[in-house]
């Protein structure tokens, strides 16, 4: 069967391809190309239906299973003969039918919330592209476009130069700045290793910072014991006199200080450590300024809200991850350093086979040679493409709209003060932390016996918004805390009218608790 | 303008969308489904092109322009105000056009090459899913897939039990097994860093391993000296007699051996070294032995190559990158260790915010808290799909395919002796690695000096090859022997035809040279 396409060139129309294996697909087939792009077209058709129930505020966000029954209910086996078209597709359809919905307008779980088309979209042409980031060679124009978006973060954030690189994930950028620190410090230590320092260095970070710097304290082989946590005050922002005193303090117990790291909206408060005052003690004491901006960073993108990282200019290293509040596609995370050619000092092994310096171009744009991973995902094209949708004014707009969504929220709250106790009264990014409180509890005077009971309520109503589907908030304890509720809005599908649902839901699936 | 469907619905048709903006897509504009879906039915008909052009032996690998004109060429920028849809689909159709078509049949020049159209549609569902694989809570049916796909390959392996990770490359791969490695060495490391122990940790590894395991050395903090290269024979096997003694050695100069890494398909000459030996080593100095499979790793699949991996399932650890050899898309990497919960010992920072133990379901199947990273990108999706859609036995026959076209290479250059000089007589895996002599060194006497004036021409033509866009191979020098080409036989589009062409399109480049 063949039809006139608008070009007027014949094409071949296969029709039926459920009973087709994959090899009778492209590759493999090489005349398959009519039967290649139907399965493609089917495949197409599976995702824009799961993106218009994300979309639609009458889907559930999830169907629950827990995971014995899901394994009973789809069949996830790997087998040895091949299956054809018809099942290949239903795996798919079965396979979003039971995934949960990060996009839907209910969903506040995560702080990577949302599903975004346009970058959606670019994901999907990365995908096709399918190549690795390590040289100009091989990803001459993917090369480029994170030479020219890394360029402009930095600019955003103050620097002047300086090099960056896109890490899989905050929490490798922070270890990054770790690696990077360090080096600057002794850089012996990359091959003489740390034995051979005179003493044990030792690092600092908030006690409400992210686990990534104790992570990343074990993985570099400095040991958690060396991550010391600095106390904050109860909005959750480090308390510089604190530090200050622990520095001397390490200081005096033989260790030695090299790095500390001011978060700029903390996990679960979403807190801004005060950059200044920490950048003045790290000047006075030599020590390295990095800042954890993975989750904050996106509101650097407004003017309006500049004003909280105050001093950023001043740090050594940044890391800011675009797939947080800028709706970027996972992954897409970035870390920013102020010197030039220390990361390729810090991290290059010079191999060989991938980094010839006799290639016929300018082997300044391979980038393989300054990074812990060898090959690496190419995580720009989504978000550069993005960037041209939205423009720089696009992205200010979201936050502001962001900030503007997470105060009506807490003005909601505020309106129930029987029904919700806020934690923090006045959020400084759209982290929103509080309790609910069922009817029996709403008589009992407030404080820590109460907030005690609360904390065991708050899995239990997790486990029913789950269950219902309708809506979901993540939970946590935090230092002397127990559980309490985290609501994110970093969700551009999220409206008012779902900010009143996610009230009125947590009170009718939680009352009777 | 509306029409019927299939199903009978109305449905808005929005023929004329590129004058639209980001603005007016979903999520942003709520009833903007039909506009929605329009872009992405152009973007796929962008990456159908794509995907004919790259299938297509008439159309060029790449269109090379060096990083300055290429800027001049393509619009790059980020701008502040947003560019409607006819210029993102513009940028899209750009970028392809100057991208190197890494699964073109006639690109012979990385470990990873080719695109698979099933794994393919696999990640743009994974993008569309658009989720996080730390707990099962949000990705509930990607963590089942990883669960069982990571429990094949550890049987594949000769693992009962044991755990498993998928990783961003082989490069962090396999510094997970040396952070396991250590661990279990002195499970203090963790909290008390290097510092506390006895003396400095060193790990050996053959002079043909990949470079991971220097830059894991660095960035564990152990230092590149103690990472120790073991001398290799001439076919690139490491030589169990030379490890032993440098193990002796390390001893003596009062060093701690820990690990050896053992390579099955070293990156250059295809390499396997010989595991049992290594492992018998290993008994008796009680050292953890790492398996680098990362990439011949796909020969596990096919019976007929189970004998180059003898001993495989004595290792403790083994890297195995599904991405190269299988052709799972960019990126797929796997490490997987014989012991249970080792990884979870290591690498758990029982992060409150993610990994709470009071949730309402089985939190066992959460895997964030025994990686390094925090969140993770979906890899396993694309991987399992493929997996479905071939079943074992094609994983089986294309590995077979591939060393039967590697033999034809070998075959081919052996016909041509005067035109090109086989650096490894009989390959391993489908590495071929080879000197092209132009005519005026063929009268030349084989030798020292031939061999260095051959590595000079090597880049020249292989800038040659880039300028015309016909062919990619890669080239690299190795110890002592200067620039030679390394070819990679890794995309199932390759025919014999095609490394025919290959041969034949040498000689038309070169031979002048």
């Amino acid at each position: 069967m063949s039809v006139q396409d608008e070009q007027g060139n014949s094409r071949r129309l296969a029709k039926d391809i459920g009973s087709l294996y994959y090899s009778d697909l492209l590759p493999l087939a090489g005349d398959s190309e009519p039967e290649t792009r139907e399965f493609l077209n089917r495949m197409t058709e599976i995702l824009m239906d799961f993106l218009h129930k994300t979309f639609d505020r009458s889907s559930k966000i999830l169907d629950f299973h827990h995971p014995e029954q899901l394994l009973e209910i789809i069949d996830l086996s790997l087998p040895n003969q091949p299956k054809n078209i018809d099942q290949l597709l239903a795996d798919c359809r079965d396979t979003l039918t039971y995934q949960v919905k990060t996009g839907h307008p209910r969903f506040f779980n995560q702080l990577s919330n949302g599903v975004d088309v346009i970058s959606m979209a670019g994901e999907w042409l990365t995908a096709t592209a399918n190549t690795n980031m390590f040289t100009y060679e091989i990803s001459p124009v993917f090369i480029l476009m994170e030479h020219m978006t890394l360029k402009k973060m930095r600019e955003i954030i103050g620097y002047k130069g300086g090099d960056s690189i896109l890490a899989p994930g905050g929490t490798v950028s922070n270890l990054y700045a770790v690696l990077a620190a360090r080096y600057r410090k002794y850089p012996r230590v990359k091959s003489e290793g740390l034995q051979s320092l005179p003493g044990p260095l030792v690092m600092f970070t908030s006690e409400h910072s992210h686990f990534s710097m104790m992570s990343a304290a074990a993985a570099s082989g400095l040991g958690t014991d060396n991550c010391i946590s600095v106390p904050c005050n109860e909005k959750g922002q480090m308390i510089p006199a604190e530090l200050e005193r622990l520095v001397l303090k390490s200081i005096s117990d033989g260790k030695i200080p090299f790095m500390v790291t001011a978060t700029a909206g903390t996990t679960v408060f979403g807190a801004f450590d005060p950059i200044n005052p920490i950048a003045d003690i790290c000047d006075k004491h030599h020590l390295w300024l990095h800042i954890d901006a993975a989750w904050g960073g996106g509101l650097l993108m407004s003017e309006k809200f500049r004003y909280k990282f105050e001093g950023i200019q001043r740090a050594d290293s940044v890391t800011w991850n675009p797939h947080k509040m800028m709706n970027v596609l996972l992954q897409c995370s970035t870390v920013h350093f102020k010197q030039n050619s220390l990361l390729y000092h810090c991290n290059r092994m010079c191999a060989d086979y991938l980094f010839q310096q006799d290639k016929h171009y300018d082997v300044t744009y391979d980038t393989g040679d300054k990074v812990i991973q060898c090959g690496r995902h190419n995580d720009i094209f989504k978000f550069w493409l993005l960037w041209r949708a939205k423009g720089t004014e696009g992205f200010a707009k979201q936050m502001e709209r962001f900030v503007q969504l997470t105060q009506y929220l807490v003005e909601g709250l505020l309106k129930r003060p029987e029904r919700f106790q806020l934690i923090v009264a006045e959020p400084e990014c759209t982290n929103v932390c509080f309790w609910y409180v069922p009817t029996r509890f709403r008589t009992m005077a407030p404080g820590p016996e109460r907030d005690r009971l609360l904390g065991q309520i708050t899995p239990i109503l997790k486990g029913r918004m789950m269950s219902t589907g309708t809506l979901m908030v993540g939970y946590q304890p935090q230092g002397k805390l127990p559980n309490f509720f985290r609501c994110i809005i970093s969700n551009q599908a999220v409206t008012e009218e779902d900010v009143d649902f996610l009230v009125d839901e947590m009170d009718r699936l939680g009352h009777d608790l």
